[in-house]
């Protein structure tokens, strides 16, 4: 009896020494009850005047979006996010916004507006004017050249850097307020805009943004609107209520006292008596994840992940169908055959949007040219993110992988975390959140309210900082946030199930009436 | 008792499950008998008109291979490699070779040239003209402008792309030639010239040109002679008997019908529920080798590796003492700490030159700029080496990774071989390697004469297709091959210990009578 105990014992100890025991998180759910947005009533003011004006004045609302892509902001570049800020703040003084004005940071400014319409409810709103780099290779039109393309299989649509992701659906945000302001004399609400030249740098400074206006955006009674464009291909929208956070960081291995070359390549016949960064790196990297890439092998990685409460479970029951009905789409969309091991509906939803992840964005080291070279190069580094769901924080995440790093012996590979901050989340209760709602009701949409999306903002300051509601709302279609030929639709197609931009103008409009009548 | 056999059984299963059980491959040597060069009789030839022409002529001389480190040669991007073998070919007539032309391949010609003395012996000459690509940074000349530095820390330096790897001492084997021709009328062997133009592609077309010419070459009764600054810092010449074979791969992981996507970058918050390539080649990369990277954990890899024969044995216990010497300067001058794991002496020069390798030239993939970019890419690709040794092939070698790798489950890894040829090794009892080691003795120096080197070349085409001896041959120094700022010295200071070029190319006037002595 006692040998069979140390057998076990053996087989255990062998066996806890592999990766293959950790497990991905599961989520399972306690309640089958489900969220139904078509029980909130849909809006029902009407404002005629308004809409007349955005058909009246279509052609320069295009022109406005067109100019706003056309300037480049490549915040991790430092391309063009100074001009892109100041016509930010240009176009907010030119719509009456009293205060207007650059907020320097230590690296890209932000933009403070106030607009004082002299009401009881004053609305916050939420921009980032920067975007992503280009890629080098795969798009078909020049990202900065605002270019419209009149026979994509949408219709017309904007084909540029930042057309959805998020100078598009911002433009024609403050399109609407224009239209509001010139058809009725002046907004409903007071609003308060604060802008970030760093959001696709992880949002560094706009924790500092806040700080500094936070005794002013505390007086936004109505919460915090984020424009977006969210309806999918099918014409529905997934209103999403919260987001992940973020860690952003990079590893590196080089030669040095631990062996390998310093600083610079050697020739790779020296590989069998010198020891090889690149290797190491890979070992490293291939540490953090069971071999399929898909299970965090960092010890404690998944220990402070909440399972969804009873409102998140009900959300995600209501969603559940949409999910389904566009998993195909988004599939094909995205170019990938099957979600992770052929998972559907409620477990790919459920792990989409409740568990955390390690990717890595990008690595590079030595010779990447045609054919054949060599070396053995001294230095390799590769990019990661991981998106941190509640309870998750950047520091412990940070804390954890560099403690399973030394762990394992890599204590020569050096971490650097390059941005982070944590999730944050609203409640489907809350007022704003409710008139965002009817309003698509009105225009026949009932959304699929989603508990978060899949993907990063630095919300925590309104929601963990200054304890107020964020939403995101609009309509139209965008696609290409991150890739190559980024777009929106203007004009859609006969048939298309998605809005153009005049009616996107129009839900906007509703959206500040509706959240004023709170 | 039946329990303990089953704790033991489960444990070394358990146990040989991992990594750690694969030894790097140890060379136990059964004898302590050392080879002496300095029992070799030295050269004692005298040709001063061949000398007082190569001192009359020095700074035509240099201009010679100025020119040739001028004209770029890039076989990898395929950059003015035509215009060399044009160069090089032109050379030869001027020389009064009989023969000279180029050679098609299917795709970097070959150059043809034979030279008619009229003599009992001939010797083939093994020539490379094409170079590695130029590192993007690094360089502190422009790698093609031919640039003499006056004040380099070892005198006079030509700094150039190709300087020392290999136009440098090809060039000045030619000036030897002139000399000898312009003195003596004639030279005392007849000589065939076969050069190709991808050797840093890992002579994919050599063979092919060595069967063109294999009747010819046969007649090459003085065996094969291949030009090279010889010379360490401290002076000594490490001859090398042989050469380690290669093969290069590239290990590809793509989006497809596994998971993943297939065709561009998606937003990294998919992470969640999508399959990532680059996280997957990191782990095919990791099962490779063991955690440091320096033990290939690909099984059967090191089965073929045979043990160092007598006379190897002999040899390495013969350069032994040069190698000790010189251990510490190889380090610096690689900027390198210690070998792996802190070898020194006969373990580090036996791994260096005995064991195979396995070494990562690049690795690219996704975001590679500043600051964050947050994405799913979908594709990643490493370039690989191995050093072959005897009596390792290509096509096991490749065999057995690719093996590997379905066998943990990467099917989903492509391996695309790009270059491959086996190790080749001559006899230090051929008469061509004592008539060098002859005139190494005549110049004072005692040549440590090493079984192979570290590196590669297609030598088997000689040893094992022509079934002839090979022997690299040359005084002077150079350093910097496959790297950036390669050099070779041309006016050594004073009390450099190392030869210029005028003494180098004296060298070579006298290998070429010895050998038609010998």
């Amino acid at each position: 009896m006692k040998s069979l105990l140390l057998a076990a014992a053996l087989s255990a100890v062998a066996v806890s020494a592999t990766a293959q025991e950790v497990k991905r998180p599961e989520f399972p759910f306690t309640t089958e009850k489900a969220y139904d947005a078509a029980k909130v009533a849909p809006y029902k003011g009407k404002h005629a005047a308004a809409y007349a004006y955005i058909d009246a004045n279509k052609a320069a609302h295009i022109e406005n979006v067109q100019r706003w892509v056309r300037q480049r902001s490549i915040s991790a570049e430092n391309d063009g996010v100074s001009e892109m800020a100041q016509m930010l703040a240009a176009d907010l003084k030119a719509l009456g916004f009293k205060e207007a004005e650059l907020v320097p940071t230590k690296r890209h400014p932000g933009v403070w507006g106030y607009y004082d319409a002299g009401a009881k409810t004053t609305i916050a709103v939420y921009m980032m004017y920067d975007v992503q780099p280009i890629e080098p290779v795969g798009w078909n039109v020049d990202a900065f050249a605002g270019t419209i393309l009149e026979d994509h299989a949408l219709g017309r649509v904007l084909m540029a850097r930042g057309a959805t992701n998020q100078k598009g659906p911002q433009r024609i945000f403050l399109n609407a307020l224009e239209a509001i302001i010139k058809a009725e004399g002046k907004l409903p609400v007071n609003i308060m805009l604060l802008a970030e030249g760093e959001e696709e740098l992880g949002s560094p400074h706009y924790p500092d943004l806040i700080a500094k206006y936070a005794d002013r955006l505390k007086q936004a009674n109505g919460g915090v609107l984020f424009p977006m464009m969210g309806q999918t291909l099918a014409g529905g929208v997934q209103m999403s209520l919260g987001v992940k956070g973020n860690i952003y960081f990079e590893l590196e291995a080089q030669g040095g006292a631990q062996g390998g070359p310093r600083t610079a390549e050697i020739h790779s016949s020296l590989k069998a008596i010198v020891d090889a960064p690149g290797l190491r790196l890979a070992q490293a990297i291939a540490s953090l994840t069971s071999p399929d890439g898909n299970v965090i092998t960092v010890p404690g990685f998944y220990d402070s992940i909440r399972q969804p409460n009873q409102e998140e479970q009900e959300l995600i029951n209501g969603v559940l169908p949409a999910w389904e009905a566009n998993e195909a789409a988004m599939q094909k969309s995205l170019g990938v055959d099957k979600w992770i091991g052929g998972m559907t509906g409620r477990e790919a939803i459920t792990q989409y949007l409740f568990n955390t992840t390690l990717n890595m964005d990008g690595i590079w080291g030595g010779y990447s040219g045609p054919g054949t070279k060599t070396i053995l190069p001294h230095k390799f580094t590769a990019k990661f993110d991981s998106r941190l769901v509640p309870n998750q924080t950047p520091d412990e995440s940070e804390r954890l992988i560099r403690a399973h790093l030394d762990a394992k012996g890599f204590t020569d590979i050096k971490l650097t975390r390059l941005s982070g901050y944590p999730p944050a989340q609203s409640s489907v209760k809350e007022p704003l959140v409710q008139a965002v709602i009817g309003t698509y009701r009105k225009y026949g949409i009932t959304p699929s309210v989603m508990p978060r999306l899949a993907g990063s903002a630095p919300y925590y300051v309104f929601t963990d900082i200054l304890k107020m509601p964020i939403v995101s709302a609009g309509i139209g279609y965008g696609a290409g946030a991150h890739a190559p030929n980024e777009f929106i639709v203007i004009d859609p197609k006969p048939g298309t199930k998605v809005a153009g931009i005049t009616e996107a103008e129009k839900f906007y409009v509703d959206v500040v009436h509706a959240v004023a009548k709170r």
